[in-house]
């Protein structure tokens, strides 16, 4: 099932709305493209909720926000759970401004989140005050011990939202408040090509919409096969290749991802 | 006439108002820089008369539009008008929402449009419900009944509002209600590129600006030259590349364009 | 000192708030992270302040330049202004509408920048109607008596600002008001690459922020390195590389970039 999803995405090629931030909506819609979803990128108060019903899913991104662009994830967001679609949402710099971290709680008080996806930072801003896991504040989750907050951080958000929640970093975490996965997958240099979040959260909502009867596997399966697509990437860098190739050659790979690579390097731990 | 139009392009480089989406404006902007012309994207009301002033021509597209963006365009095709500019206009769309269809009629009803470029979707919203060819629902125009209504469908269009109309898919067609091309050159993969459609609207404007005289000969020219240029990125791409590297490949394929190899690879018949 | 700017940047890895065009956004934010640096893109009123207060540095950029967009870099300014950051600014198109010159003179009176990169048209309009080098009106600045002129531009503009004044084209001017360079390197494909004045402001804030002690010689250093990767860029490429190729390898030799490959490299003049 996990593997597999990938497939499916391809057979049922949905059409995912995403209402998204300027600097990596050409890369969301080629990586939407590349692993068989069909993008359509459309942030206007005036049509999104008209566009959104036209879609198999909606991914809404808080990056470069605009009030009438948080207007119009909130039509749309609306719109979706009326239709029953999936619902992702990177809540890019939630925690960095007033507005922002506004704005992501306003999202999900009056939208139904299927999956949130967001690095630590944001993910911690979201779980709020009340977080028993204030002190989580490094990307680095690779010991056992930060690893374990983050577990229990993204496990709160999730009990608190119903959401499936993922945390990005080193390693990633998927969790629906109960089953926790922990993806190995993944190349340093991720961190260095602006907007692998924003292309995972729009894949995530491809393979969500592909694979409805289970949001955690699907957004699990998405870690994993950007994750994957990373290290392909990175393997194929010659010594002049940077930042740059390596982004194409990432969305290259998801264009030639297959369950069968995907079954064969996933590093998937169930926790 | 028509393989050489490229060769002007590259010898007057005419000066080119992008009023686009933010999904592909990069993208737009590098083609043109690699067919000769200079890109200037300007979406703001404010300034938009004063910009398309400054250049050789207009080109209108639809992505992720807004009613700002909209004035804007309004404004600037007015001033196109007005300065005896060719202005494209690239409907990508429309028919999916209420507020984008409204938008390119007005735009048609505002302003003379000396070319329209879109898929077959978009062109039958924009003939309306008066067209006979209603039942055109397909972006397959290979069979020689689906052809036929496409054709008789971009006619309509033509003869209605007086541009040349040119609709993209497997093969293109462009018309100016008398004589029809066919364009039979292109590749599948294009289909996966973001914004292969925007990127042919822009060095659409390019060629009419360079080619005055005949605003159907540069569309059919551009439009070959665009399908030249992806099959030449497809022949590139080895086993490891995908879709992020075509699209690569195939603007620097735009730069290296030759009229020669326009001249031997075009497929292009007369209908 | 000049060669190991980039060195610093690695090292502080200083955040840069980016208000700037969403046609080049991207390249942007990859550019400053090849070199080290770590970009946020936030163009709206409602957070810009917060963000940039976040931040070690702030670039604006007048492209696709909007009013919303105008209120966030003047509100942005004047926080990094009171809190001692390094601002960075970019009248991309002053010169080409009332709206965009208006725009570059309210920033220029309201908020105190530190390094102004431009071209010669757009440094002209700035220094206004009152300079002498009023004649100064092609971008090649390779004949004696042009190279000149630009240089009493950009000091003229450099005394009435007290900022340093970076003029690009085929040779690079950074001043002061007293001292000046010139920077030879550079490959003539670079105004074939969309976004490369952009590209060169993005970073020229990461190594104001990495080396606040010379405004300067952090202005003529990344010019240096961003030219120089021009010309490594241009190296790589094969006879089916063309300009979208040269601006992923451009990035990429950014990505790895030392400074023992810049202080070989370098052709600078101290006129």
């Amino acid at each position: 099932m996990l593997y597999d999803i990938i497939k499916k995405v391809r057979l049922t090629a949905p059409r995912i709305h995403c209402i998204t931030n300027y600097v990596t909506a050409n890369d969301c819609a080629n990586i939407l493209l590349a692993c068989g979803a069909s993008p359509i990128m459309a942030d206007c108060p005036e049509e999104s909720a008209e566009i959104t019903a036209h879609c198999g899913g909606l991914v809404i991104n808080l990056g470069t926000l605009s009030p009438q662009r948080l207007e119009a994830m909130l039509i749309s967001g609306k719109k979706a759970n009326e239709l029953g679609l999936p619902v992702v949402f990177d809540p890019v710099g939630a925690g960095a401004s007033e507005f922002r971290t506004n704005a992501a709680k306003k999202l999900l008080n009056e939208v139904r989140i299927d999956i949130i996806r967001g690095n630590l930072s944001e993910i911690r801003s979201l779980a709020g005050a009340s977080s028993r896991e204030h002190g989580v504040d490094t990307a680095d989750m690779l010991t056992d011990d930060k690893l374990q907050r983050a577990v229990r951080l993204a496990k709160e958000l999730s009990a608190k939202t119903g959401s499936v929640t993922v945390i990005t970093g080193e390693n990633d975490i998927a969790t629906d408040a109960s089953a926790v996965y922990r993806i190995k997958n993944g190349h340093p240099i991720m961190s260095r090509i602006t907007g692998c979040g924003c292309m995972l959260s729009a894949i995530t909502g491809a393979f969500a919409a592909a694979a409805p009867e289970s949001r955690l596997l699907a957004a699990v399966s998405a870690a994993a096969a950007l994750d994957i697509c990373g290290e392909l990437a990175a393997a194929r860098l010659t010594s002049a290749d940077g930042n740059a190739s390596c982004r194409n050659y990432m969305i290259d790979a998801v264009y030639r991802l297959t369950d069968e690579t995907l079954t064969e390097k996933a590093n998937i731990e169930k926790l």
